[in-house]
């Protein structure tokens, strides 16, 4: 055997929204048979993708907890936060590359979908054309967040936009007063922000938070309604669309 | 026992993007053990959601096959195609609430996410608050589309904007213009407007095709090699976000 044919690979398993009854088949199938598994968390923490796997993992299985360098201590805008991170990826996908260089193959779990919005993209930015990568989809956690709310998030020609709390107060904005349908992520700490940019926009009446979507402890409330001025950093803030156009049928 | 101890309910079953091991565990499992099974399609065919559950069905399943009443024939704008359609739906609402209020299960299959421009939402409108609907998400289309494309969706802080190629062109122009990533559905016939408009907002270049994505003859392109003027209705164009702002880490 050469060493091309004992080449391992990566196989990165989107976990969908929190409940593991939402994980894909096969990414089902890949965790359960994993026999080296690496996943995200903060120091110290055991994760949220390692604890929705909790149950499922083989006997003996190997885990490679891949522990964030630094969280909220430095600004995210540093050049030393950029450099450690930076570090912290390159270290991983070197040591995810060798395990696939000795003929293993390694699942790396990942929260709702990998490539969106996802830490994965990281290492895949490092290892794809390198070592083989395969990436199984997952549900996104706003689709989770939005079934929780029960209702329809986008009908006809429903125009959705996806933005980040993270981003300038005007840029808010500008998007939800252009947008039918909304879903705002990164909340955490920027939720004052978010409730301020919504209003503006005219949209506070029908924005909707939903913490820990399809997990236990799941909550769906009016953002209009909740007084906190901090949210989990998971948390979505949604506004449903309402059909510019119902239009349906015969579209196959 | 007395009438409301009796009664059944509705699942959605969300499909997730074609391929059959991309469902989720929870609608893999509602699938496999349904007694009574609905999906739509057009009259004629067998339609993608049924086809996807080839060699699920339990044997002696009983199937309802909702068959749209009109395709093409008439325009979507005009006063007919609604009432046809309104009837349509009333109609099988009224179906599956019957079999509902006798006791049974019934298992309506979604392709895609229902809540995310699915056909079900048109049921769920009216039997919601009549009978129980559970709604499972799947992974939308768009989803398994880009997994196709091999390159992370979106990073940072990445505006996303999903658009409908039946909006008129300098609808599509203006969001096109303000949005990091995007991804536009219902192209079919719409593929020339959608790449006018592409070109004029300047993301054509950037812009991909992707056909049948994660299903048998998955074709995927540049958009601007792509000559045809029409494509399959269900094809989605997407355009990658590049990273606003690459922050990442300690965000759980």
């Amino acid at each position: 055997m050469n060493a091309a044919m004992s080449t391992g690979r990566i196989i990165c398993a989107g976990l969908g929204p929190g409940d593991p009854d939402l994980i894909s088949v096969r990414s089902d199938r890949a965790i359960r048979a994993a026999r080296h598994i690496a996943y995200f968390r903060k120091a110290g923490r055991q994760g949220q993708a390692r604890r929705m796997v909790d149950g499922m993992l083989a006997p003996g299985v190997i885990e490679y907890a891949m522990e964030y360098p630094v969280t909220t201590e430095i600004p995210f805008d540093s050049p030393d936060y950029n450099r450690l991170l930076s570090a912290f990826y390159d270290g991983w996908a070197a040591r995810l590359h060798s395990l696939a260089a000795q003929g293993h193959e390694v699942v790396v779990l990942c929260e709702g979908d990998p490539f969106f919005y996802g830490s994965f993209m990281h290492l895949h930015a490092r290892l794809h054309g390198v070592v083989p990568v395969e990436v199984i989809p997952g549900i996104p956690g706003m689709v989770g967040c939005w079934t929780a709310t029960g209702q329809p998030m986008t009908w006809g020609d429903d125009v959705l936009t996806v933005l980040m709390g993270t981003l300038p107060e005007a840029d808010l904005v500008r998007h939800m007063q252009v947008a039918d349908a909304l879903a705002i992520m990164k909340t955490g700490r920027n939720l004052p922000k978010v409730r301020r940019a919504l209003l503006a926009a005219g949209r506070l009446a029908d924005a909707w938070l939903v913490e820990r979507g399809t997990m236990p402890g799941q909550r769906v409330a009016r953002l209009a309604e909740v007084e906190a001025e901090e949210c989990p950093y998971f948390a979505i803030v949604l506004v449903h669309g309402h059909g510019r156009r119902p239009v349906a049928g015969g579209e196959e």
